[in-house]
């Protein structure tokens, strides 16, 4: 059987935001401007970024990703919780019940999100049909080897399956840096 | 055969220093001040911290390991070195040929590293009794399950093994919030 190797994409941290949100931070009606396309089709950097503000500390030039969504979500690594001094759980994305909030800024003014702050569970992307090829379902945990610098294996990587996706590893920067790897770097699914 | 359970010690970043770079730090004939006794006999965390300063960062209140060594050595997870503007190398502890250096200040002056600034690869401490009833050897690469939030097998884990060490797995921040695990945690040798 062929190796299962998929794609690694590196997040740095970034802020989803809502319509809502985006007309308080940029003006009624902004639109966000596409700066690059993610890897999973429709999604793009834009060239707008906020600060984000924590208890005890702040980040400026927050990259916004878009289109906007349902809810704001702003997604740091453990690294980063702990200079901004906030408790934000590993979460998958989307599931913000009970998390932190934190104070955004944007030139056109701030808002203080009541919750959305979290540490983004690592995950695969799959387009439907590759997942099926190698037997792979949504929601499965699968075992991920990355062949970076520091080689290592990480665990309860959540498989993530749907039309509309891509194939791809989304790890955060401490997991990167935990194993030497940048965004173009190459992973293999060890045990589906 | 039981398992080969090792206790986790997660390096936050900190400085080594000679002799002759605390003189010059803190002035002629300082003594440090032990603060805590580290995992590893006669090693201590210091009271004292300096500043180091890199192209595109600078960290305050980074903490002295003592006592005093023959070379002085800065080490920094990957996240630090981006920060810093620094691009440390993974490497053991005293490897430090070719590697670049650091402005480091003190209170009573400041020092120009020409070299010594590291992410330190990751290692176990093994008493020598030890790493012989697990028939482990000095210098082999292991590989390391750790049981975090976010469980992961670290391979290429360096056995560093003497008389003079205390049974302890050695990973820094990056490390640590990938596999969300902290000081104190369990670990678990899967392949020796």
């Amino acid at each position: 059987m062929n190796a299962k190797i998929v794609p690694v994409g590196v997040s740095a941290r970034h802020i989803h935001l809502t319509r809502e949100h985006i007309d308080i931070l940029f003006g009624v009606g902004y639109e966000l401007k596409p700066l690059k396309p993610l890897s999973q089709p429709g999604q793009f950097a834009a060239e707008e970024t906020v600060a984000i503000v924590g208890p005890k500390g702040r980040f400026d030039k927050v990259r916004i990703l878009g289109p906007a969504r349902r809810a704001s979500q702003i997604e740091i690594s453990r690294t980063d919780a702990f200079q901004l001094g906030v408790d934000a759980p590993v979460r998958e994305s989307g599931n913000i019940e009970g998390t932190p909030g934190m104070t955004v800024i944007g030139p056109a003014g701030e808002v203080a999100l009541e919750r959305g702050v979290i540490v983004a569970a690592r995950h695969i992307h799959f387009q439907t049909k590759e997942a099926a090829a190698w037997g792979i379902a949504d929601k499965q945990l699968l075992k991920v080897r990355v062949h970076g610098e520091r080689p290592l294996v990480f665990e309860d990587v959540i498989a993530r399956v749907s039309d509309d996706f891509a194939l791809d590893l989304h790890i955060d920067t401490d997991e990167a840096n935990a194993a030497g790897v940048a965004t173009g770097g190459r992973a293999e699914i060890v045990d589906a």
